[in-house]
């Protein structure tokens, strides 16, 4: 028994591609395979869950843009509550480098792309911020800088991933895909192209090619096998010699109760957007994020660190809790005293996929195996565009319909033709 | 103490650098580490030995034709006999890849790279090449393509690895590089830029930087570290979360004895180049290769299987006997029944270091530390340009001189500007 697709993974990126493949082949047999109990339980359920529409890159625009108005469309057209908040992004800068965005931003709002900007004095008064850091000797020694603007991005906010994850497990299952959780895939199936029956094929004068997936639950055959198994890629694609230029980093959130009045009056910020909550807060450097979670009533807290933080796969990353104490906490408190001896009730740490090569998705096949992953820390906002053009690839078609109509080509995000706009927005 | 350089690796690569460095940089202290016992004992031992000046790509073809000369400079000026035996490449081509490869030939010969064009019946009488395997069932079966043509390119042959390690060892100890054998590097050390003496160093908000070396012998600090430890650098590498685009495959070359008439006469074989030794000979699909050893009265044999070899670091790769035995034997006694019978009297297995962005080498520095590396088996041919484009990016120069005067920008092997022109002939 053969399917026309096996997915390996039931992260936000394998249940996308599951969807989308059964838009575009209704009739095709698609088996989604998970070793975990239920969808969307890896590092997805780990996420940050904010989206932003805002980026310089036409790739990352594009892939960004069209998902979250599929979002949006779910929760408004579809009524499927995905509780997305339009809470914004509220990047703090210096003044260097407020400067030397100017020209980049100047061009996104030719585009059409929105955003605000706030002088220290808002921002000091609005969010109690202490923006001239570089009066504190501590904070001088520890090389931060004074705020003096502030960038607010109003495209952007946060959503529930799990809601998100069910509508598209009950659309896959709804079109007919086969899901199995609690099913490890151990290995790929490797055979000849043409078999000839003899013990120890493929030889090296025979084509070889991915024929499906061994796993904790026997064998399973494909005409295409699809990967989206995230950080465990690497894991199942070194053992067949295909590089997939994805490497992973550890990614830990601190989660601080808001039990200080003057925490509670942060979260509640008026002005910044319809809510009334604090945007999606990020300091100038190192560049650290704050996000109000009121149906917690806390805050969480994260800094992706690069260098020398570890390249590492692991089934249980760990919080670390001196990168709170001596990191994370050192820094914010500098800048919003009101959080001034707050300590972490809950902390977690879950796995980026980084796509070493541009911090971009890739989507390409070889030898009969499709790769779909890389979300490189913004899976969850791309998730519905990398479905479609990964359907596409497995459909033969060279452009994908993105929600919304653009036509994006396939091979943009595969390795042969790759063509990424590099992202000048960095920030 | 610290050294302004310490070198990772005293294979080819890392002794080129070192000597070059010297060669830019007299009075700096450079310090070279090897954990095997001499020089050029790791992969550099294992290789194949061969050179060819015979790219289409201009980066390839600077990197292999400087070197090359540099080579030939060592043996006929200096007097370092490296024995170079200018025995050439051959080609066996089916007439449908000789059609794909003429357009690419033709801008070759136009740029004045040389080469003969042989037919079958030449390559039959001459070699005993039986041309026509379609008539056998089996190797029809097994997908073999008839020989129509050789393409023989002069400006190629072997080289004596241990004499040319040799060579760089004693140039770069003369110019008082000190090198230590036996010690293992076991991690980066990794410092705060500017140290606080706080203890857990550095912090987030701090910059970190590659400080030197923590090995078997003790911690030895630098300016610049330089990795060139081949296979081994992504496990370095990794722990602080730099990524070099290098992974591994095992490589397998199979000694049979020229122990029968007919073998001897195919080793001699005479038109071919002046030492009338059988020429580098490359088989059509899969592209086996056999070579002469005349000095030891056999040939090598080796086959660089790609998908699904996987990627594997190992100190001790095997040979596996079925892999010659299945595989190579299999296809090489189709075209050469020279060879029936014959089996390995001996076998040995070193690492492909592979750069997996495009084949060539990688050459750049990050938090003061440098990556030497990506030879992926081409790395004795390259092996000086190499060393003096490592020199100049620790020299700060934006131009390295290869042997002969030309000039190659040092970032062409970098990671942000790389820019490495396609290789046509792939063959």
């Amino acid at each position: 028994m053969e399917y026309d697709a096996v997915i390996v993974g039931a992260g936000l990126f394998g249940l996308s591609t599951a969807y989308h493949i059964k838009e575009l082949r209704p009739e095709d047999k698609v088996l989604l395979l998970e070793r975990l109990s239920g969808p969307g339980q890896g590092n997805t359920a780990k996420s940050a869950a904010m989206f932003r529409s805002f980026f310089y890159s036409r790739t990352n625009l594009a892939l960004a843009d069209s998902s979250i108005e599929f979002y949006k469309h779910v929760q408004e057209d579809l009524g499927f509550d995905l509780r997305i908040k339009w809470i914004g992004y509220l990047w703090l800068l210096s003044s260097g480098e407020y400067r030397s965005l100017k020209p980049v931003l100047s061009e996104m709002s030719r585009r059409g792309l929105e955003y605000r900007i706030y002088d220290r004095e808002y921002l000091e008064k609005t969010l109690g911020l202490r923006a001239e850091v570089s009066a504190d000797e501590e904070a001088r020694l520890m090389g931060l800088v004074d705020v003096d603007y502030g960038l607010l991005v109003p495209k952007a906010g946060c959503i529930d991933v799990d809601a998100l994850v069910k509508f598209y497990e009950n659309e896959a299952r709804k079109r007919g895909v086969e899901i199995k959780y609690g099913v490890e895939v151990l290995d790929l199936l490797i055979e000849p192209k043409e078999p000839l029956g003899l013990p120890g094929e493929p030889f090296i004068w025979q084509e070889a090619r991915v024929a499906g997936v061994k796993t904790s639950a026997g064998v399973f055959r494909a005409k295409k096998t699809i990967l989206a198994a995230g950080a465990w890629m690497p894991l199942l694609l070194d053992k067949v010699g295909i590089e997939c230029h994805i490497k992973s980093k550890k990614r830990q959130i601190f989660s601080v109760k808001a039990d200080k009045e003057e925490l509670k009056k942060l979260m509640h910020v008026e002005g910044f957007n319809r809510e009334n909550l604090l945007p999606f807060l990020i300091l100038p450097r190192p560049k650290i994020w704050v996000k109000a979670v009121p149906e917690e009533g806390s805050f969480w807290m994260c800094y992706s660190d690069d260098f020398p933080r570890e390249f590492k796969v692991e089934d249980e990353p760990q919080p670390e809790g001196e990168f709170y104490e001596y990191g994370i906490y050192q820094v914010v408190v500098k800048y919003l005293p009101q959080f001034k001896g707050c300590r972490p009730h809950a902390a977690w740490a879950g796995l980026y996929a980084y796509c070493t090569l541009d911090g971009q998705p890739v989507i390409f096949e070889e030898h009969d195996v499709m790769v779909v992953g890389g979300g490189s820390g913004s899976g969850v906002m791309k998730a519905d565009a990398v479905g479609r053009i990964a359907a596409a690839l497995y459909a033969g078609e060279e452009y994908a319909k993105l929600y919304g109509g653009e036509k994006f080509k396939v091979s943009r995000l595969g390795l042969r033709e790759r063509k990424v706009e590099p992202e000048k927005l960095v920030i």
